[in-house]
């Protein structure tokens, strides 16, 4: 998952611990619930970069999930810290692509990837364009970067 | 749990198969879940009493839980088969309580008993009388019975 | 999904009944819950194949989930029925892989489709191969089928 | 809920992000998952009075709920933070008694309150006494007070 001319930042980290809820009789974290951690993980990526997500749905828009997938390298434990790594991917006009990484948080092991593709609907469920400033504050994560200044030149 | 005065039909059954989603890392159907369960088993009471509740609700109404409670005896397994009993125990004008019993499906144990109260809301918020019919759909379950015949006097 | 050289028959059908707990605030059925779906589907193929999936685990062996994938096309509402049909689709001596199609029970409209590839471990989680005579048990459901009779010639 | 006789700091406080999966079509927190966070303050608790509860359980010993209930006040709304504060209710050398609050963190506002009874079990499901240093830990949460100074005397 090389972001190559894109800022590291366009990362956006959230730490969560695991609830006993989430795991099953395998005695780790049942494999839906990293799709929730996923939700979290984009809801956390919006408010990053500066607007909650609440507020497009105040707008009367909606991000609905067109696709999903996720691989499972290891199980997530009761109790542990995870951290959830969202990358917005790719942002079209009506369309979104978020990239998830679930590491474990002492060690950085990854546990799980995963993407979702979005489609950003209206109320009366058409496919509609990312209306702005939330587009614009979606696209800022892509920016191609300025190559670093070489401070000692 | 007796019910002096009422029918037996005044209880509403529902089978389900315990699903592994459902369990914890203690191998057990995870407590919070039984209420999920209460929940199909009142909206399998007022399907069977004439309504589907999602009619009351498109009715602009809804019937929110202001508690709920449960106690537990025996855990839930994995796959098996449980039946869900619903019974109404209180009909007001603007609450309704529901109680329940989870029993194993071949053996008939007891595994949960619980209650949940409702109030009847409009769109608003605002405490309503649960409209007719539906007040009346739910009264049926309720109507003190004739006394039994005895067929051997 | 065609089904080549397979009869009909290698699709297991389970129905279900959308829970008021398995939506979300947009009204419909929340994401990560069609995975809990696939989940039970796969449960009913292995019955319907010849053994419950608790039994292998009682043997000691796990089907793990070593990915996952979800197409949304149309979303599932509140207390509508719907079927889960599971087809398997390869098996291997160590891995596994079902399809999914969830489907609106009165029109046949496909609302989700799914992918899940299965690892089976032990329980020290040492990749194993499925043990028979589950394996086997399984198989039946890819053999190759004889053409069809052309009982018209 | 006066405590009287017990310090302030019997309360052991978690604050949370109220998730997009944990609200249902009725667009607030779905009632079942106020238990989840019921435990996962009292999970908070054991943490903040000295031990991780996952340690119990790996000496062999579980908290198996035995009742729980929950009074309904004014409903969490999804991105918006709650505190769950969690206090140690009764301790016997069998069982325990939590109680909860959940509030908006903003506004102090009581949304949900509840209770839980557990017993200590092993693991071959026989009621035990909580063992120590376990049960001492908890008891600290309950030391006695010394009398309220009259200080009108």
């Amino acid at each position: 998952m090389s972001r190559q001319g894109r800022r590291g930042d366009d990362c956006v980290e959230l730490d969560l611990r695991v609830r006993y809820a989430e795991t099953d009789r395998m005695g780790v974290v049942y494999y839906a619930n990293y799709l929730i951690w996923f939700e979290m993980g984009r809801s956390e990526y919006c408010r990053q970069r500066g607007f909650p997500y609440l507020e497009l749905e105040e707008q009367g828009y909606r991000l609905v999930v067109a696709e999903a997938s996720c691989t499972y390298r290891r199980p997530a434990q009761y109790d542990e810290l995870v951290t959830v790594r969202t990358f917005l991917h790719t942002l079209r006009r009506r369309s979104i692509c978020f990239k998830y990484q679930v590491v474990r948080k002492g060690s950085g092991e990854t546990l799980v990837e995963g993407e979702t593709k979005h489609l950003c609907i209206d109320s009366e469920g058409r496919v509609k364009t990312i209306p702005d400033p939330y587009f614009t504050h979606l696209a800022r994560g892509l920016q191609p970067q300025p190559p670093p200044q070489n401070t000692h030149g």
